[in-house]
């Protein structure tokens, strides 16, 4: 099954989308972005028409994929002239009912990845969520979906809201003690790169093994005095030190 | 330079810095661990003499490397002979001059990495942290470390208990979160492989880009709607509730 694609939205979602749809023989023939030049530079790479008034989208579009933030698309569903096209978005944390004005045929495809500019992702790893105002576009959903990854799921909104809110643990709130890290290093100029293996360490172990009984350190051991040690260290960053313990306390309270 | 290696403990970080000292040519000459099936266990793959009693180490060891627990350090120290061999520990948080005793010669050799028993770590890799008594025996643990991995650093214990922190940071705390994600998934019947393609994607991310700029995210973008729909999921799980809650709170300080 090959489809002609639209795409609303011309960001990192919409741009990796786009390309492993083109690479798998779906046809993107129109970008819509509201700033025009976004949606031309998207669209030249695919050689087709591109706009920045979602009212314009093309007649030929069967598979219209909504991908802009979170807060945009009742504004763009809002817009859309009613067909018989799929629409779908791709968002982790809005439900499939935002889309209801748009015909009756639309649902979701969430990619559960972070996407970033300069980085190609292995889109065929990309868990994919699906949902579907009806069977028959469910089906050409997980069709679309299975073209690009080998991990397709179905998930109604409320599941979606849950992987993302799990997503949010791992993927920001990890980003964030990363990004901890990083400064609490460069104010003591001190090295980031040092914390770079043990950081992937800690990722790839557990592909294959529990969390739960790989977690190690002094909150679990329950050593105060490293602890003590630690917190020695981060007297003029409140902040760092309030996390520090904040996550100590989590950590004992979940381990005691 | 090749040496005459004894190891006072035997768990993940001894098997693995002894096995990756036997490969690049040192010679493993004794096991010494308080349990001496342990002891045996490490010993026998380098065919050589074991022991559960610290004050029976071989007058050959030329390296003492004392790999057991923070907390072990100072009893293992208090029971061995006074010599002129190097003797170092592999720990991040403890003291150099924990080992003054020893004699004139010893150091710190801290691997900061995290092993773990069927994980076989890339040691290559691994930045090791290094610390001397004085500057003849700096010079033979900097050989030693350089044997084995192309990230070697001189590292004073303050500055080394900063590695340490920060370390504690983006693997115990990390990992910390991914078990709340995998307990969060398991309590809702859904299935925490869906996480793992953006846990490793995120640990990759910064491998080349600073985390302070890949931070996304509803705290970060002050997205209310989206904290609260999350929280409302979290409803029967105070904790990981709070823990979400200090989180975003803690992000939103350090971003608005």
């Amino acid at each position: 099954m090959k489809l002609k694609i639209g795409f609303i939205g011309s960001g990192n979602v919409a741009r990796h989308l786009a390309r492993a749809l083109n690479t798998f023989g779906h046809e993107i023939v129109q970008v819509i972005s509201r700033t025009e030049s976004n949606a031309k530079s998207l669209a030249d790479e695919f050689n087709c028409g591109f706009s920045n008034q979602v009212h314009e989208i093309d007649a030929s579009v069967e598979l219209c994929i909504v991908s802009v933030s979170d807060d945009q698309i009742a504004e763009v569903v809002s817009k859309m002239p009613n067909s018989d096209r799929i629409v779908v978005h791709t968002c982790g944390s809005q439900a499939m009912d935002l889309l209801r004005n748009v015909g009756s045929n639309y649902g979701i495809l969430y990619p559960l990845q972070s996407f970033s500019k300069d980085r190609t992702p292995d889109i065929s790893t990309v868990p994919f969520l699906l949902e579907a105002s009806n069977p028959e576009t469910l089906i050409v959903l997980h069709k679309i979906a299975s073209s690009l990854s080998h991990f397709v799921l179905q998930a109604d909104s409320n599941t979606r809201l849950k992987y993302h809110l799990s997503a949010v643990l791992v993927n920001n709130f990890v980003n964030y003690l990363y990004s901890e890290a990083e400064s609490f290093l460069n104010d003591n100029e001190l090295d980031f790169n040092v914390l770079k293996p043990i950081i992937k360490e800690t990722a790839f172990k557990i592909q294959n093994h529990s969390p739960k009984t790989s977690q190690t350190g002094p909150a679990k051991r329950g050593d105060q005095v490293t602890i003590q040690k630690h917190l020695s260290l981060l007297e003029s960053d409140k902040h760092l030190a309030k996390l520090y313990t904040l996550l100590t306390k989590a950590i004992e309270g979940r381990h005691h």
